[in-house]
């Protein structure tokens, strides 16, 4: 264990030793069940049924827009079919934001077409398109030390490529330009931002996902290529000539509108009032129809969910299933969700938004004196190949807001190998999905669901950070 | 040897027999320095920076296209810098076919976008569009077979999946639907033919091609949907309910162009009227920048005639590289270049026009007497893995109009286990060629022009099936 555990873990380590003794006491009939369910599940699992359902029928969902919905819609009946109970919407604002027509051509000094996407939030360039010389700048770090009088007027452009990991941890490093690269050129005087895609692919096909404004500064259009795209640019600067690009860009932002979470239960027998919510983001990019992302969370948790259904077991606690709004572009459905919700009755949050790779770890962020019933579970799950890993996870996008009002969390952590040659792009389709993979996703979640709902005491509480409503 | 030969080439053993003895007799410094020139051709290779420059400057260029023309201009300065002499363009008429905007729409029962491309040749929708019921027929023969009250008024769709193999040959079986399938569809009284990607990958991007209307039939627009949409069509047929597609296709005829098969040599010292002829095809498809199909081809064959350039050896007979015109969409320059030609002075053709993979096999066609040369020559390139082939080759697509008229060929053949991955997509781009392999390729071209330009007496003639006058 202690050789994957980071740092921050090692504090913890005292605990596990006190608690060495308490891993035997976890009862052994509760062990028992949850593998049995989650063989069951790994042997049964219509997971693969639900996803093609989302997919293959509803398709691209993006918060806002008809597709967004129509997969509201999809999720109310689809939870309603499966037999869960108190199933409703909670209503959510969300932004909308269309993406419009998008063209982008090196005019000198070879002329040639690239194939791009805009990214989320992008302002357009209004019809007479933007021309301008490409100023190519090797980071954000590089950027924000040239002075304006070399950027002033020109398309800046980021070439940096995100590295291949199996923990997606190349992402951290190289999102950091999508995120906010606009505002940095911007505030330079560049009248658009182009970047290398934040993908690990060599695809013709542009990496989307969410870019922020700072209010302080001019907001320029910002467009990603795809990777080989990239490496045409980066050819053509490479020769000594000046470069220039065209861009017309037709995105823009209409008025906020409706979406909901949707959510479903199983009451749980004895402690109903004490919650285990599990559950995935519904909206997706616009691109692909969402199939890794987040097709596959909602497809894990739900069918988790129905299996324990299916069962005939009735959990102590309640099993909530949340299938959050709006997670792409802002968060949207978790912030309303941990606004509504009474935090203190959550005893533990599971959230799936990294695909459908196989899970090769357990990390966790609980109370110390919990630490053992994490370590019981991941001695339940080492046959199927999960590791024990480290108690500092962040447990996910949509459950961060409840962790951070003191909710512990598991992380059945995936592997992530190929998830970004995949992520945010049209290329997010159901047959990037492994149905071996996806069911022991689902066992997985299943084991931990039925473990968390019935074990005896909960898992502590961590520091509260914020309060919803200080978000 | 034996083993890998097919029935046909079972013909010739008792010539490989009789020439057994012959083979030892094939002068051995010829040998000694083709494989000199092949170990410093694998060195020294300069085919990347020829592909490089081709794909990253001029990009798409499809007949007819500015980029044809760019390309034209490109492949001439070049043959020029690379110092063959007698560089010429010989006129060739292109004809000159736009893809225009396309969208693929299920309106029924689930809404949903579909990623499509046009076939090569297909006439557009007007500006109406074209919606219609979907009726999906397994293949051409069920389709032929339907009568046409059942076919009357809706859009076919052919679901076919290409089927993966090293040398490219699921390509055959599955191209015919592509090639015929609008004209079979229109002659049932269908409004438009929708095929699933003649391709191996899961991309979401489609593959185009050439189709030929039967001109007896009305012309019907006719698509390809990328394998993930086709999937989606599937499952939403699969469903029960009946299934709407919205098409809107801009393609158009324009009127035929002027393009150019560019020719470069090397004259021969003691044989020059004797012609070893090398080439591949300059146009492209429009999607990608034509790496594999066909700048792999074009920068393979430029530069094994570069590297003999570079030796400083002048071979017997003229080496003549041909970059032909218009391949994809007809073989314009093929057949004009046939027409001119004095067919009897080619002693040999190779052709490169299936990427860039590693060469695992000689095929040949060759007259029987010949034989033991091929075999000379595949003996020199066995430690690369090269193994013996079939002396039943096709020789290639632009080749083929000299090959019938009694030209020998010889046939390098690549593995294309990835090729139909990316061929006719946007994917055609630089980063899908492996240097390494590139370099394989220029080696092995190098040693067999050589062998071939100096080796005593020629490869026979075939039979001639057809002159290039009546084709």
């Amino acid at each position: 264990m202690s050789r994957l555990l980071p740092a921050i873990a090692l504090l913890f380590l005292p605990a596990i030793a006190l608690h060495a003794q308490d891993t035997a006491s976890v009862d052994a009939d509760l062990v028992k069940q949850s593998v049995s369910l989650r063989n069951i599940a790994m042997q049964n699992s219509n997971a693969w049924e639900i996803l093609e359902s989302l997919t293959q029928e509803v398709g691209p969902r993006l918060a806002g827009s008809p597709g967004d919905q129509a997969a509201v819609a999809w999720a109310m009946l689809k939870m309603q079919d499966l037999g869960f109970e108190n199933v409703r919407a909670q209503d959510v604002t969300v932004p909308h934001w269309e993406r419009g027509q998008l063209s982008v051509q090196i005019t000198n000094p070879h002329p040639q077409s690239l194939v791009a996407v805009a990214l989320g939030g992008s302002v357009g360039t209004g019809e007479e398109g933007i021309e301008a010389p490409v100023l190519m700048v090797q980071n954000l770090e590089e950027l924000a030390k040239l002075p304006a009088s070399q950027v002033e007027g020109t398309i800046v452009f980021l070439p940096g490529r995100m590295e291949r990991h199996k923990d997606g941890s190349g992402y951290g490093p190289a999102v950091a330009k999508r995120s906010s690269g606009a505002s940095v050129a911007a505030s330079l005087g560049a009248r658009a931002l182009v970047i290398r895609s934040v993908g690990t692919d060599n695809n013709r096909l542009g990496h989307t996902g969410a870019m922020r404004y700072d209010l302080a500064q001019p907001r320029i259009p910002a467009v990603a290529l795809s990777n080989p795209d990239s490496d045409i640019l980066e050819y053509q600067l490479s020769q000594g000539q000046p470069v220039s690009l065209r861009i017309n860009l037709s995105a823009r932002h209409l008025d906020p509108a409706r979406s909901a979470n949707v959510i479903g239960e199983i009451p749980g027998s004895d402690l109903p009032e004490e919650i285990v919510i599990i559950g995935g983001h519904l909206d997706s990019w616009d691109l692909g129809t969402g199939a890794i992302d987040d097709g596959a969370g909602v497809a894990i948790t739900m069918e988790a969910a129905r299996q324990i259904l299916l069962s005939g077991k009735r959990p102590k606690r309640t099993i909530r299933v949340v299938l959050f709004a709006n997670e792409e572009f802002g968060l949207s459905g978790a912030t309303e969700y941990a606004r509504l919700a009474e935090v203190e009755k959550h005893i533990l949050g599971m959230e799936g938004d990294f695909g459908a790779g196989k899970v090769w770890q357990l990390a966790s962020r609980v109370a110390p004196e919990a630490l053992y019933k994490v370590e019981a579970m991941q001695n339940m799950l080492a046959d199927l190949g999960v590791e024990p890993g480290s108690n500092d996870s962040g447990g996910g996008a949509d459950i961060s807001p409840l962790l951070k009002a003191g909710m512990p969390v598991l992380a059945p952590r995936q592997d992530g190998t190929e998830y970004f040659d995949i992520h945010h792009t049209a290329n997010d389709t159901l047959d990037k999905v492994n149905r071996d993979d996806l069911d022991q996703n689902v066992a997985i979640y299943t084991a931990l669901t039925w473990f968390a709902a019935n074990v005896e005491g909960d898992f502590g509480r961590l520091p509260v950070e914020e309060t919803p409503e200080s978000q």
